[in-house]
């Protein structure tokens, strides 16, 4: 195969950076990688293909800092599935890719269907977003445990699900919960070292809905698992519900903060606050829209509707602060049955859902001017800050010479009004041109169910 | 196709009439049809292709009168094989025929599974079981309705799960509870015309273990339901589980009694018995053995004990009066992932569990044996009793000139120990010498599920 | 005791007959009993008590023809007032006395209780409405059965639970619906010898929601429960929730049809409803008012909606053929605590409850004049008609020589708005005056509970 | 009232403090306290009563380190003792004194009811045993909570629950989950301030079967917890049931581990073992007979049999290390409609039930025996050790000059058989003779329940 060599030419290029965007700006690709950007005096090469972006802005490809590939969960999606888990994920990641992600962070999935599909992905066999994954959230179970849905078990064999429990938590399950210091460090360096996730994310808080105010590891069981990720190169994170939880993690070690703003029933303690700001933490914060908002507060139960306005209040004070926010959807794709379903989340009919795979991250953006943070700190959010607090920042989150070419080329400009992100004209990934009308390329869970 | 003509020679042969076996007998057969039955002097033509049967037992094919071909209704079981049910008919259908069972009688399922399946097997695209079939019970519901699996719907979507239901009621279902007699005579019509069930099974009672003291329909709707079935030359019989439903079956003029046997809290009331005996009305009843009782009596909830014990009693009360028994196991195949599944019955892991479809009816004939009826009246309830009752006489369940030709070849003579039935050297369906070890040819449920 | 002499000059007498109310007329009772009504001319008595309802009218006392006058039949309700349920029941009973109900009919209850209150009242040892009694529902179990709350059986010692239960059953519960016709002769045969209840009610149909399609007893059974209370010079009347049950109630010769417009999810046959008008047979139908209708279309569930919109199509259409109705409110005493009560009924908290014991009856009442029952009709519904249709009209019902005198003195006429029944100026019940302001004399369920 | 003056004399007397026997000694006791102790020769003063303990044991008065006074805590019993919750606690507190123990200390309870019943003991206007009490147990929710029995706000009112369930939360309940370390600090001074607890116990993990593996406050909050207790001049203990939530509550500083042998997955770890031995942390582990265990194996669900393995190891384990032990036995009233409760823990029936308030400690001395610990020690577990733990030995524990005269007089020799505790023979209580036949004086959970 040739190498390809492509030209931008013509567009407002935004960077990524923060600084002004450059109009009539060029953009150089050749193979995967950017190899220059710059004005209009830049000099593109004869063999280049050109693509114009005359009235047009030009922006790193997107990414969102926690998916979930896989969200199937529910018994009828693991059973209608089974055998499938690739397809479903690949079905999600080319929801993503087709929507502007060029890069998304799984945080909790079947580890052996995401690794194929990120493979296969990486390998140009499969085109969709660019996949990071944890795989488990270490000392959670998996779908059918305590932790997520265990009404499965109401219908379904045991031995089966465990078997797919055990796909999520591939020997860093619930019983982690149970061990020493040592005893878990054991299982997480084994868990690192033949999982080989790409980054990790531990329990520092419980779960389900009944079980975020409880603390999952001590501070000393916490402080291994931090230890053991950097001591394999990867970044950590964890799973907190509460102040305490979070603070936990803070005191951990932990490089990035995801959901700090779920803190239920009691704000961000103001010396926590003073601390994520002060160490400049990456928050990625689930913001959502005033939409979204004011539909929990007319339909849902009172324990999600205090959450979410916990939630909103610890988003405002976390936007005044000037945190470093990054953007995160914990989304999964939203299933054609699920209108009636009994066990899809009351949320799931909302207004501006923000877990909505595919949508949520526009949905994001949104949320983030309606909270007053400017501009151009949002679209840094959404890629510079999460390419950094992942540390891939060496080839993703900015157009920069050297990095992967992750473009999009919107028709109108994201600084003036967030809803612009849903212009996409064109993606551009690994510097390739992505044909958006084939995706998803064979729907599963998106088309309507039938018997 | 040439015809083919077989002649069965040198063994035992009993007809299924009641008289004495023809040792050293002869069945011809040409095509798909008996053509002579006769002692060994009988002319064997010279093209008929010679099965020895020398020391061994020639009986008509046994049939079951109250099988359900599909029965994987758990949720799991639902959802894991959409547009797959002919597939788990066809594996039901085999796993009969290779057992010995050449017809059977399917009186609750997805009817339009079945009547695929059914279709294939007369067209001999298909191996299987010769089925008729009921379609719904008239008044029940589906598989998640309150009368079967009502936890489904709180891991299903309300749509899906209805949808699942449709494809058993088919019209004839729960919501003719609230309807006038001539209201269900239209239903019951329409219901003959266009899904043309092959014999008609509707709800005296209740089907839940909680619903089986209640009357579904009055005797007038009872009667109307009779009628409908009778003007379309179809014979009805009725789903009932106490004295008082068992009672008004029989006056509403029913053909067959489906396991009269079960009157749960009380037993069938003496009056009731003598117009049963008095009146030779077939009694489909749930034989089962003295070893399934007793498991039943360690194991079972104090409502299955009870319902057993009564059972067990009335069954011993049939056959002393001398009515006229009918094999019937109302059995399915019992999936692979069953042993663990919250949702089995409890009797599932029983001693001699009498609905096992493949097994059950040579428990059946085992638990006759304890029950004192005579071996030949057994042979009989397998045979002869089950097409007379559902007047499907003129073709089978004897040997006789004229009819299909269904056979087994027996090992061991079944008059001796019920055991014997299990002997099976061969089995003859439609004519054709059916290859038993290539039966199921494609096994789902009987083999280990995997995720 | 001197014998009390009466007389109450003055007011527009409204006998109950039906006829021209009588303007300044009087009504002269001495002891318990009337002794004259007539015109101003009538002579008054120089010993009688003079009670003058000059601008007032004078109605015959009030009368419901179903409530429950124990209704705390949650399990908190049952084990609270352990030991306690004659006081339960003197409260239920003052609260309809001190609203205009001098007499109430009681459906389903504890029995022994319900029978020591009553005795009490007759003795006047205590104030309260006049009871007649059913006991139980024959057929149906008691409060943690389940046709009632058996949530209960969660949390009740099952023998406690059991215990409850007898108070109710009084050997006529749900084994009779195992029972043949002669054997249930046999049990209510010796219910009706032993128990003596006022009058009888049977199920024929199941009673909680999930069972109103469900019939009870075949028509026999009905006939022979009739049957039996009509030997024993009773009124028999059966609880129907479907359109066959009311026929079979009819056919079975109920004298009083209770709640016939419960029919939930078809409406009653035409040729029903013809043959209840034409044999006057009295209807105790569940008339609401339009402002509970639309609560109910606003909040009620989809069970509860379909029910109350087929019932009120139902009543609108037994009023407009003339249909003999009688007031009816199936009410219990609505205690302090059920506003947040998990085991209420979603209905607790509705507009215009028609089953509020106390208030129920004036809303049937209002509900009535919407309906277009004419305001004569309506007084009657509340008092002739109860009394005819219980049989107990030598004593009750009109304002006549030799009735029993209960009287209600209203400040405004009934005849020009329902809503001035509410407007009771003076109660006497046996030719007493009753001290309304007194009522209840101990409150328990009405007052505030606290730990 | 003039001052008692007793002398025992004649029996061996056992002080308590693990020295030799006195044979034929003499306690000397005025008032509520001993003013000697010694041998035969002990001058006894002749205003003495004298109490022979010929052939008899002299010992301290048993103790407890954790009983629940207050047990009723299913709906029925809530609800049936409300506003006689002392009433309850009172019958308890005795059958407790009768069966020899003179001193509980209770770790769970309605504070109002147990301060009210202790206060009336205190001051001899009851009798019973002499209580300690936590109140609530800092961080867990009353009985209708999800840490307990939450099955009871599917009967009950919601503002009736929360009453009841304030009554044990007392401002220290499950919100404090969600505090920082200064604002869970501020609480329990509070706490402490105003309820004035006898000592503390927090969570360290939570406490329903599905909790046990959650920690529920961080290291700092623990240590907060354990310095506002100490500053107050309480003891603290925590509730542990996990590895790690025991190691947090040795690091916090706990003076007494409660039942630190309930690990349930997992053993207690081998470092926090030598740590306990080391550091003579008093350990009130939940000794219980081979017999219990065997029942445990053969009855209990998987949870139940794993937990209580595990705990059998643990003590075992603890014995042979040598770590000083206290007697416990977390016991409540087994009311006399436990046998068939549906709330009834699945344990209830069990053969030697260790947590039967007024025989479990003698179930627990018989297991302190078959684990190995030497009768001495299963003596001063049971006494002295339990007064030094909890910081009364000034006045308890001990049979010696200047304690409370808290004595068991026994039939037979204790150190021969622990049975032989069971042989009481007298109780004295502060310096009285205890009427034992009379206790209960007002049985209420122990004699039958009837409606």
């Amino acid at each position: 195969m040739t190498r390809r060599s492509l030209a931008i030419v013509g567009g407002t290029v935004i960077d990524g950076n923060g600084g002004a965007p450059i109009p009539e700006g060029i953009v150089l690709i050749e193979g995967s990688r950017i190899v220059d950007v710059g004005p209009s005096t830049l000099k593109v090469p004869a063999e280049a293909k050109q693509i114009s972006a005359i009235g047009k802005y030009v922006i790193p490809g997107l990414m969102d800092a926690n998916v979930h590939l896989f969200f199937a969960i529910t018994p009828d999606g693991l059973i209608r599935y089974e055998g499938r888990y690739e397809d479903v994920v690949a079905e999600a990641a080319q929801l993503s890719l087709k929507n502007g992600l060029t890069t998304v962070f799984d945080t909790w999935g079947p580890m052996r269907a995401l690794r194929a599909v990120q493979r296969r992905i990486d390998n140009d066999e499969w085109v969709g977003s660019r996949i990071f994954l944890a795989g488990n959230i270490i000392g959670l179970g998996g779908p059918t445990s305590p932790d997520f849905l265990p009404q499965a078990r109401t219908v379904l064999a045991r031995s089966e699900a465990d078997a797919i429990d055990l796909e999520w938590e591939q020997g860093a399950g619930p019983e982690l919960l149970w061990m020493t210091p040592e005893q878990v460090r054991s299982r997480v360096r084994d868990y690192v070292g033949t999982r080989k996730p790409d980054f990790l994310k531990y329990a520092a808080s419980g779960h389900s809905g009944a079980h975020m105010q409880y603390i999952c590891f001590s501070a000393e069981v916490q402080r291994v698992i931090v230890e053991e990720g950097h001591a394999a190169g990867l970044t950590v994170q964890a799973h907190t519900t509460s102040p305490e939880s979070l603070r936990m993690e803070i005191d951990a070690g932990a490089d990035l903060l995801q959901h700090p703003d779920i803190t239920f029933k009691a704000p961000i303690p103001e010396g926590t606050l003073r601390r994520i700001v002060d160490r400049r933490l990456p928050c990625a914060a689930l913001f959502a829209t005033r939409r979204y908002l004011d539909w929990m507060r007319a339909h849902a139960s009172q324990l999600l509707k205090e959450l979410h306005i916990t939630r909103d209040d610890n988003d405002r004070r976390l936007v005044e602060a000037g945190a470093v926010v990054l953007l995160t959807t914990d989304s999964g794709v939203i299933p054609a049955n699920s209108a009636d379903h009994p066990l899809n989340g009351e949320f799931v009919g909302a207004d501006d859902l923000p877990s909505e795979l595919g949508d949520g991250h526009f949905r994001w953006l949104q949320a983030a001017g309606e909270l007053g943070l400017k501009p151009m700190d949002a679209l840094m959010a959404a890629t510079r800050n999460i390419a950094r607090a992942y540390k891939v920042d060496r080839d993703l989150g900015t157009l920069e010479k050297g990095k992967l070419a992750d473009i999009l080329i919107l028709d109108r400009n994201p600084l003036e009004d967030p809803a612009n992100y849903r212009s996409i004209h064109q993606i551009i990934k690994d510097g390739r041109q992505i044909d958006r009308s084939a995706l998803p390329t064979a729907p599963l869970l998106t088309r309507s169910a039938a018997v």
